[in-house]
Parts: C-alpha cells; sequence; structure tokens
C-alpha cells in the first residue's frame, strides 16, 4: 500500500489520534537505518548496519579459501549494530546501539545433515510452532531435537542443532527450561531471507517473553543476491569422488562441402554455423533437412556431429545458511536477572565463574601483623595464574563477604593468623557461604577444580 | 579565518589548481564526524564518535562509586570509532571506521606521582621532542623514562609511565626498540583538550613513521566541560587525614535591638541582614558605625557578629586524566610486518604465542593405522586445556609444517608410529625448526613452560 492510499484510506475511515481524538497528520516513511554520508563533501551515502552477516556473507569466499575450502564451515562475529528503533525506552532490552553475535554455518542443500546431531538428539526443548500460532494459541511443545527434525517441526537439521546448544547455553547462565522457549515466526512476521525462524525466548520478570537469539534459515538467499549483483561466483566446488566423464556432442562446419556450394562465402557461413543452437543443426542432421542458418539454406552434409569427452572433477553449488544470532545486551540482562538472589536477608549475584568480572577476592583478616603484606602476594600470585582477582581490606570481614556476594564475586580467599603458621588459606563459596581450608601452594588448582566440580569436593 | 576570508585570499593571490592550473571553486567545510539523525521522522542529529574517551567522561564519577572510590583510578574501553577521513586508501592505516583502545587514568593534581614508576624508571625511550622539532630538526633523544620525568621533557609521571609500558608491548609484538619512537606534537597540532601530546610511532616499510598510539595529557579539559555543560558536581572527595576545624564568623541579626528601632518591621529588616554581605556587615560592626542595608540605616547594635567552628573532613578536586590510546588495526599491521621472515627459501609468519589464532596444530604422520584417531584424541585433549588448537592431515608432513609456519602457528604436534608404544609425541617450533620429544600426558604443561622460557628450555 502506498502512502497515497494510506492517507486516503485514513481519511475514507474517519481515522482520529486514539489518545486526543485529533485529526491524523500525513503518513510519513520511517528510516529504521540510521543513514548517514561519506567523504569530503558527503557526496556518498551510506547507512549503519543494522546486523553483522552481511561482512560474512561479503567475504565468505575468501574466508573459506583461507579455511582450505574445508566445508561445511562456520563464521561468526561479534560486533556493534544500529538500529533507529520506534520505541527503543526498554533499559537494555531494546537498545539503538547494540551488540550482535552473529553466526553464518554455510552447508551443502544437498548433504543438509549436521554431523554433530548426536549430541543433542535427545535434548528436549520447548516450541511454539507456526502451527500452533495459526491456530491462535501460543501453546509450546515439549520436543526432543531428534524428534522435532523427524517431525519436521524444524526443517534444517543444523538450525536445531544450534537451538540445542543455545538451549544448553542459556541453561549454563542460568535460565532453567521452564522459563525458555523457541517461538516460530509465522510467513508473515519472518524477514525476506528466511525459510523458517525461530525466536529463542526468555521469560522476564518485566518485559514477559524476550527474543534473545534468533534461529533463521537464510537458505541460499544472501550469496544468490550479492552473486546477481556483483557477477561474482560464490558458488563453492564440490569434488566428485572420482572425475566423471561425459560424452558431449557438438556441432563442427564442414569446410569442404560448404565451399561446394558457398564458394568464397564459406568462412562466413561456418561462423554462423558454430555460433547456431546445436540442437536444431542436430534435428537437421538427424531428419536429413537442410537448415535455415541466418539467411542462408544450408544442407547437412555442411556440418558433421562430432562426439567428445569431457572429464568433470566435481560440481559447483551455491550453499544454504543457518543463522543463529544472539543479542548480547539481553544475554547480560537474562544473566543478570536470573542470577540475583536472596539469600537470608543477603543479596547475592550468582554469576557463574567464567562470567564474573572478579572471580576471586582475597581478604586479611585483619590489617596488621603482616596479613595485609601476604594477602597481597596471595592477591598477585592468583594474577599471575591467570584468574581476575580483587583485594579488599575495607571493614569487617563479614562486611566484605557481603559486598564480595553482592558483586558476585564466586570465592573468598581469606588470609588468617594460621596463614602465617602452615601457610594455608580459607576459600569460601559465594552461594552456599560453606569455607574450605587449603594451602596457598595449591590454591590457583584448587579454585579450577572448585569450578569444574562445584564447591563442596574440592581436592 | 572565515570561508569568506579565505575565498577573497586565494582570489586576491591568484591561487590555481596545483594539478590542472584551472580556477579553485569556492572553499567549503569538511566534517570530519558522520552525521545522522535518530528518531521516527530524523528529528534529532547525532553523530558518530571519533573516539571512545567520552564515554568513559561520562559515566566516570559512576564508575568511581562503584569501585568505592579508590584513587587514582584507570577506565579502559575499546570498541569502534568513526572518522569521515580525507584520504582513507591507506589500507587498514588510515580507514574511516576503526577499533580503538582508549585508556583514561585519572590522577589527584596535587599529587602527580605514579606509584608504578619504579617498574619502568630505567626503560630507554626514544624520543623526538617539541624543542627539537621547533628547531626544524627530528632528531630522536634517547632518555631513561626516569630523567625523562626529571627533565621534565614528559610533564606528567603518568603519561611517562604509559609511555615505556607501549614501548614493551610494541617490544613484545616484535618491534625492536630501533623502529619505536615518541614524537611530541607541536602546540599547533595538539588535539584542543591536551597540554602535551606523544604520538608513540613505528617505522613501517610502506608507510614510514605511523603513529600507533597516543599520549595525551588531557588534564581537567573533559570532567570541567561535562561540569559546566550539566551542572552535576563530577570532582572527587578526598578525605582529610583528620578532620579539621575552621572557624568561620557569621553575622545573625539581633532581634531585640532590632525592635527597639524598627518595631513590626523587624523580621523583614532581620531577613535582610541574613542575606547581605557577611564582610560589610563585619566591617560596619567593627568600625561601630550604622551600615546601609537595603532602605534602611541600621546600627551595628542590631547585628551580632558568631563565630562558628565547622568541621570539615576532607575537600573535593577535579581529576587530571591521562589518556593512552591505540589503534588496533595499526597494531595489527605492525605485528604483521615486524614478524612476517624468510627462513631459507620459506616464508614464517612468527606471531607471539599468545596473538596466534592456532597457537598449536595437531599432525597424524601419516593417515592410516590408528595414527589419525590417536591424533584427534589428542586434538581435544589439548581444547579442553584451553589452548587454540588445528588439526591437519592433508598432505606431506613437510608441507604441513610449512602450511602451519606460513600461517603463524608457534608448535606443530606430530604423532607418529612411537606415539603408539610410547605414548610420546614430537613438538616442533615455528621459528627454529627445532623438534623434541614429550609424553602426551604432560603435553600441556610442556608448552606453557615452552612459552614462558622459549623453546630450548622444555622441561
Amino acid at each position: 500500500m502506498s502512502l497515497e492510499q494510506l492517507s486516503a484510506l485514513l481519511k475514507e475511515k474517519h481515522v482520529k489520534c486514539p489518545e486526543c481524538g485529533g485529526e491524523l497528520g500525513p503518513p510519513q516513511y520511517f528510516m529504521t537505518m540510521f543513514k548517514t554520508s561519506i567523504g569530503p563533501y558527503g557526496e556518498d551515502p551510506a547507512y549503519g548496519r543494522p546486523e553483522a552477516a552481511q561482512g560474512i556473507f561479503v567475504n565468505f569466499h575468501r574466508i573459506l579459501e583461507t579455511m582450505r575450502e574445508k566445508f561445511p564451515i562456520g563464521i561468526a562475529q561479534v560486533g556493534t549494530v544500529l538500529r533507529n528503533e520506534i520505541s527503543p525506552r526498554q533499559g537494555p532490552i531494546r537498545l539503538r546501539e547494540f551488540t550482535i553475535m552473529d553466526f553464518e554455518l554455510f552447508f551443502d542443500p544437498a548433504e543438509p545433515n549436521c554431523p554433530y546431531l548426536d549430541e543433542v538428539v535427545s535434548e528436549e526443548i520447548s516450541i511454539v510452532t507456526e502451527e500452533s500460532r495459526s491456530k491462535g494459541t501460543e501453546h509450546a511443545t515439549k520436543v526432543q531435537v531428534g524428534e522435532a527434525i523427524k517431525r519436521k517441526v524444524i526443517k534444517a537439521p543444523w538450525a536445531a542443532y544450534f537451538m540445542a546448544l543455545s538451549k544448553r547455553f542459556l541453561t549454563q547462565l542460568g535460565v532453567d527450561a521452564q522459563h525458555q522457549r523457541f517461538f516460530e515466526k509465522l510467513p508473515t512476521e519472518r524477514a525476506h531471507y528466511s525459510a523458517q525462524t525461530f525466536d529463542h525466548e526468555i521469560e522476564l520478570d518485566r518485559w514477559g517473553w524476550t527474543e534473545v537469539a534468533g534461529f533463521a534459515y537464510r537458505t541460499d538467499y544472501d550469496l544468490r543476491k550479492h552473486m546477481e549483483a556483483t557477477g561474482e561466483d560464490l558458488r563453492v566446488f564440490k569434488p566428485y569422488s572420482a572425475p566423471r566423464i561425459r560424452k558431449t556432442k557438438s556441432i563442427k562446419p564442414n569446410h569442404q562441402n560448404l565451399r561446394k556450394t558457398f564458394q568464397e562465402q564459406t568462412g562466413r557461413i561456418a561462423d554462423l554455423i558454430s555460433k547456431d543452437d546445436p540442437e536444431k543443426l542436430l534435428a537437421a542432421k538427424k531428419a536429413g533437412q537442410p537448415v535455415k542458418i541466418g539467411s542462408y539454406t544450408v544442407s547437412p552434409d555442411c556440418f558433421d556431429v562430432v562426439e567428445e569427452e569431457v572429464k568433470e572433477t566435481g560440481t559447483r553449488f551455491l550453499p544454504h545458511v543457518i543463522e543463529p544470532s544472539f543479542g548480547v545486551e539481553r544475554l547480560l540482562y537474562t544473566t543478570l536477572e536470573y542470577n540475583l538472589m536472596m539469600k537470608e536477608d543477603r543479596l547475592i549475584l550468582g554469576l557463574p565463574f567464567n562470567l564474573a568480572p572478579i572471580q576471586a577476592s582475597v581478604f586479611p583478616l585483619v590489617n596488621k601483623d603482616g596479613l595485609q603484606k601476604r594477602a597481597t602476594e596471595v592477591y598477585e600470585t592468583l594474577i599471575a595464574d591467570g584468574l581476575r582477582v580483587g583485594y579488599d581490606e575495607a571493614g569487617s570481614i563479614g562486611r566484605r563477604y557481603a559486598r564480595a556476594d553482592e558483586a558476585g564475586v564466586p570465592l573468598g580467599i581469606t588470609i588468617d593468623y594460621d596463614t602465617l603458621k602452615d601457610d594455608t588459606v580459607t576459600v569460601r563459596d559465594r552461594d552456599s557461604w560453606n569455607q574450605t581450608r587449603t594451602p596457598v601452594g595449591t590454591l590457583a588448582s584448587t579454585i579450577y577444580t572448585i569450578v569444574k566440580e562445584g564447591f563442596n569436593t574440592p581436592k
């Protein structure tokens, strides 16, 4: 519908402002990308990218070559994208500038299976299918990934594989299965490039079900469009297991016979024969009938059918693409919401160890008798061991524990008078408040063991 | 000079195009930032940021509070910046969109010393000083960092500290000292916010001396401007070691005496006294003379001088800032140029271990007899150990070594028939082509030892 048609319709139906009842202004286009211009005098228009994906498609062939044409191939990119959102006022949930993690998995449409599917085949995910939605419900079906592929609920096995990984990823970030679902987009909602799209949604306190990732089956849309626009061949070479011989028939002018009829025009007509439709000439040859070539009528003995063998080592295909795409700020928001908890009257930010900005904090029990010096040494040792470590000597030890809990520091290391005697320290767990005693010499490995196996089984 | 003045001058001096000798068009302004507009109908102008720094200044106070007001404080940010360059055609050296690493170190101008200076005090750096440049030479002076501070060649000790670290950093990236220098900017070249600026320059084959980092002494310029524009107090509280008592004199109206003269106007005049200039009233009191307050003449016994003690726990100051700022793409270019080398007839990309995209590549000697299976196991073990590992079984082992050398893979791990017998593997060094034999069980720790101590002393 054009702006004029829309305008006429609004007038015809007497549509008023739902807020104030007043007349509506004329409809206008709304640009959802940010436009700017490049060059000394702003002569070239340009747009802020709304997704990182296109950089991947443009560079696809070069990367494929660099990676020595291994296939299937996945290319990931993380970066800033810009969208001129209509209503960006939802905190970090809808930002005009946000960080995207785009991943493009290129596969051969003739071999659509994912070789890693076994790893996730019995992972159960919740799907609100297009079918269910088109019946007007948002009922989620629980289904194992393998089953979802078999029933063609998920069209591309690679998409199913990444959806299973995404569920595990969000589970690691602290979101239990009941607050995760995959929401299939209706054909009218899908982006123009997608044959099937699932949003990975998380249930958030304030915003309800919220998309944190999308899984789009982009088919060969992007590579095809880039090929059409640039003329570059972006297809991938696929070798046959053994070279294949293909027999082809081609037409060759018979100069000797041509000369008999056409004399000095032989060269001209031979050229016309070479450029003419071989099928037409083959048919004429078969029928033994003269054939019209240009303005000449040529008898079939003026050209010969030559059988040739062509050796082909492989074929070329245009890959299909599955795109998992994650919004970093939404993942961060989700992680904060699902890890912020109360224990007794205290606030704990239960960040996973690998995400915690500070993984362990070192505390001298008191600020005297050399405890600070020893604590500083332990602090520096842990940093050298590759951990992200804090140091805090301000206030009572209980207050420092509480502060670290609230800041999401998983482990507290306390240096006390026993440390000076037997070189052991207390390791305290943020979530359970349990403590264990361990020698300074094996502290880093104790920490890594705790991270792998949980706090209750440090070795 | 205005555009009109410039235009008049060009005309007056008959300035022609140096290329074609033709008339010049009128001078125009050139916007070095990218402009766009925000909102549904593009109503709000906006600009792509040309540096990451301002986000740090805007958030400075919030971060300071979160970090519990520890001071001095450093805040770093890495991100994309946009500059509408006049001549962006120098490969990755001058990009319209590039990645910046901005670091802002906030310090108290009353305590300008850097507590870590000892670590770098005898580090020798080459400086082309403003003094030398203003004499028309680009002669570099070699000077130890401590000496450069003492001689006030570098004004801020924090700047000197970061310059020394930057020299070490570039040395780690493969650039020897003779190809590094710090180039002081002339006052006319410096950005408006800087009291002193050094560019860290690297000598590049194709581009000559090229800035890879800048060290600007931004003073309190940015925080002051943000304070002026917003009215927010961005100063930092600095506690005294002990609270200080300050005696102040203030003026209080004497209601009893006021009433004698002014009756029902007492309240009004008392109010005027409270709001009047205390110095003026103190002087009148001292002189015993009546004083004009508003339209009233008031005798000095109508107000009293009260001495008060004010307890002050600290003072507030506006921090000064040293800004080291690095261009990521230029660092990358420099690293590639300084690490690409020939050994015999072979190309080696000698990337430092921590920068190499692939740190070790695993090779089965031949593709049979179970060597591939064992190689895959070793490959997966090393990945689990946190290394970035490749796997290559295509072509002869010599060809695979050469390929890995060229791709900058520091270590090659070869699985051969002995591996099946005694579970040892060959570790090969990219740069020396030396090899050593090590058990699979301690392979990861052998690799870390090689990285720390060099290839020739693996334990």
